[in-house]
Order: C-alpha cells, then sequence, then structure tokens
C-alpha cells in the first residue's frame, strides 16, 4: 500500500460539488473514487482536500488514497484521465508519507474569485466567471482588502449551515487585479476558509464595486463578526479553487519522491 | 426600413454551425432569424459576413438586416440578448448605409486558431482550443507562416468542396504567439478565406510543430496548389473568427452614424 497525493483540476459546472452525496451521483469525489475502485477492482475510498460547492471549479485540488496495485506513478495521471469525463483531470501523482492526509496537513489555499465586466455578457467566460455590466470603483474594492490580511474572526463571512469549530483564520494573500481584458479577479490566500467565506468575502466586495458600500466598510464587517452585515453570497461559477500548500517535507517522502514532474 | 449592422460573439459548441439548414434548427444564423421574426411579427431574415463550420466560435461575427419596426438602436443589442440562448451575443449594433452587405463589404477577416499545449488536458480550455500534449517546435511553426503573406493562390488550403470561384486571397497578417499559458494562437488576417482554408493551415503549422515537416515545407504545399500535399484539417473547436474589416465610410452612414458606443 502506498500513500499518493494527486492534484486534480475540474470544471465544476455540471457537478453537485465535490463530497459524495445520497442524492446524486454526479459529484467530483464520486468520479475520482469510481477510478480508483476500478483500478483496485473494489469500492475505494479517495480523502479530498476540501469540499467545492456545486458549480465551483478547481485548478489545484487535491486529494490522496491508498494506491493498492502496481501502476507506474508516472503513468498515473493518464491513467485516471483515461476513464474520467473530459471536464475533470489529473495533472500531477506523488508518492507521499504514510500519514500524510490532504485535508489535516493543508497549510494553505488559494482561491481567485472571477468578475466578468462586459456591457454585455462574455458567452466564453458564461461558465466561470459572474457578469456584471455596470461600471465598478474597482480602486475601492483593491483598498476593501487590505484589513483582511492577517488573523481574524472570519465569522461576518461565514454561511449561517457552517459548522467548522474555529472562526479564526489566518489571510495571507488579498489582491483584485485585472486578469484579462475586462475580468477581473480576486484572489486570496488563507491558512483555511470557512463555508462560503470566500463567496460572501467576494459578494462584499462586488456590492464595495457598485458604491453600495464604503471600501472601509469591510472593516466593519469584519469586526462585526456578524454574518448579516457582509454581503450577498456571490454565485458559485465565478470561484475556483487555484492552489494547496503543504508544508515542504510532506512534498519529498521516504519513498520514491517527486516522480512525475510533467505538470 | 433601414440597415443595421450587428456584431455578434457565440460559443460554436453546441450548433451545426452559422448557417441555416433544412435538417437542424441549432444554426446560429436560425437564432437570430428568430429573434428579429419576433420582433417584427413576422418571418424575417438577415444576412450573414460568413459561414462558420459546425463547432467554430465566434468573437466578432457580423450581419445585417433590415430593422422594420422603432427600437432605439442603443437597446437593440440587449433587446436581442434578452431573447438569445446564454451561448449567443450581440455586442453592437450601428446604422449603415442601404447599400452595405455583411459579406460583400467586407474587406478582410481575423481568425485564431488556439492549440492548447499541455502535458493533459486543460478542462476549461476543452471547447476553446485543441489539445496537443506533445513538445511542439513553436520557432519552426513561427516560421512557417511568413511564406503566407501577400497574394497567393490558397488552392492547396481548400477543402474538395469548396465551391469558391477564386482560390487567390491576400493574407495582410500571420503570427503565432503564446496567448496564454501553455494556450498558442495562430492568428490570420486575410481579405478571405477558402472552406476550411484556416482549419488546413492550422493543421499544417501544427504537423510542422510536430517535426513531421520542415518549415519550409508551407511554402512547397503553398505552390503546389495540391490540396493533398497539406496537412490534416484541424478541429473546428479551436477556431474563432475575431472580426471582419470593412472600409470606413460604410462604418459612417449618412444616418445616425454610429450610436452605441458600448462595444
Amino acid at each position: 500500500m502506498s500513500n499518493v497525493k494527486v492534484i486534480v483540476s475540474y470544471d465544476g459546472t455540471n457537478y453537485s460539488g465535490w463530497q459524495k452525496q445520497k442524492n446524486t451521483s454526479e459529484t467530483i469525489q464520486e468520479k475520482l473514487e469510481d477510478v480508483v475502485s476500478k483500478f483496485h477492482k473494489s469500492k475505494s475510498i479517495i480523502y479530498g482536500a476540501g469540499r467545492t460547492d456545486a458549480g465551483v471549479h478547481a485548478k489545484g485540488q487535491v486529494f490522496n488514497f491508498d494506491l493498492k496495485v502496481d501502476i507506474p506513478l508516472n503513468r498515473l495521471p493518464q491513467a485516471f484521465n483515461s476513464e474520467l469525463p473530459n471536464d475533470i483531470v489529473c495533472l500531477n501523482a506523488e508518492y507521499v508519507s504514510d500519514e500524510f492526509h490532504s485535508r489535516y496537513d493543508a497549510e494553505a489555499k488559494k482561491y481567485i474569485y472571477r468578475i466578468a465586466n462586459n456591457f454585455y455578457r462574455d458567452v466564453f467566460m458564461r461558465r466561470y466567471a459572474y457578469h456584471i455590466y455596470m461600471d465598478l470603483d474597482l480602486d475601492s474594492m483593491s483598498r476593501s482588502l487590505k484589513c483582511l490580511l492577517g488573523e481574524h474572526d472570519f465569522s461576518a463571512f461565514r454561511a449561517k449551515k457552517c459548522r467548522s469549530k474555529n472562526p479564526v483564520k489566518r489571510i495571507y494573500k488579498a489582491d483584485f487585479y485585472e486578469e484579462d481584458t475586462n475580468i477581473y479577479a480576486l484572489e486570496v490566500i488563507g491558512s483555511g476558509f470557512l463555508y462560503n467565506m470566500m463567496r460572501i468575502i467576494a459578494g462584499t466586495v462586488i456590492e464595495i464595486g457598485k458604491k453600495k458600500r464604503y471600501y472601509k466598510n469591510m472593516e466593519e464587517v469584519l469586526k462585526s463578526k456578524n454574518r448579516s452585515n457582509a454581503g450577498f453570497t456571490a454565485p458559485a461559477k465565478g470561484l475556483t479553487l487555484k492552489e494547496i500548500y503543504y508544508p515542504i517535507n510532506w512534498l519529498f517522502s521516504n519513498k520514491e519522491g517527486i516522480l512525475n514532474e510533467n505538470l
């Protein structure tokens, strides 16, 4: 048995999110577990680094699982990909220590929330960005983010049904920039994210951009620790889980190390 | 009656191309004619600048039509958009001279052919780029294009079923560059394009990139005027009609001129 860490990318448009559910088989986790079960010829499970909601995308989601058959690691991504639907793709696989768990060992995550700010909708971004046709106060949106840096209680930016025990998270980076013509990206790296935290931050930033709020209101909302003071929950389709960060020691296991450098 | 020129963008993935067909209603032209017919409360037709094949996309396709009802021109794009499916969008509408015809008056067109050159497929570009996992000789691909510039007989790059009378076209620009990380764009501006011309040029360039052909072979193929010497017809999904160019005098009609500057 070998503990393997896999990086996976997906277009979340057609899925009910990452996590396995009773009433639907259309989740990313199930599509991946189906492939592992096929490798093992027996029902198998994988451990994801975090749940993404229905419609949320991932460029660098991570999971780990016990590989019980002899597939060369440099062929493992392609072995997954030949069985996966065309909106899910494995990008990398590497051996990690037996103790590694993709969720418990994650040090930080990077999310991007995309806004398409065209007068008319952009058909090519319709699945990957939230369309806002009105002019946005981009400068205020950018300035509103500074107060989020550092360690704070993010209770104001958590969905009511969030069951996380600790609302205190550390934000390492919070930027807002033009990624492509009329496509704006809100990029946040944090030690962790409460349920809907990124989408509620995005919704509040958007309301600042629409001048419904002054940019300094972000800090007032944060300090209030009260969800009802924050903005709306921005639509899932604008959100992409970009990357998950792990302590460097996990990345070089005592086994074969990083075997697949094709990423 | 007013002759109106409209710029339209579409994701061609789910359509049988631009042109109206007997056996399917899923063409871009029909979706647009349905909307005009609704405005006019009678069956109406539009005149497209060029046919795009099934699966080909457009950022700046153009059509014109006789507007017979009183809709303010600055509201016309939104009037279209509220009736169109979410993968077709009108970006601009302006009055033009009565003699203007989107096809006959087009001076040049710009096409982009996109290649996603990742080892594993890019799920976010799967509808908009042709995936090639192997290393490409990018320099040779770029160098192969120079011989296309100027006026040539492009018979080598036309599909057998092409019915165009004149195979001589003028190429104003032919570039190959990295548009985004691992996304390469072949950009060609020409006075006109024969049937499948852009996709056969792309296929030949790709074969040069895969070192199946030497870069100077492009010129030999061109001079041979023989389709069987050229490369394969690259898949439709990589192709986007980017822009159509008209003589400047058509853009300022003797009516209200350019009314919609929201593009």
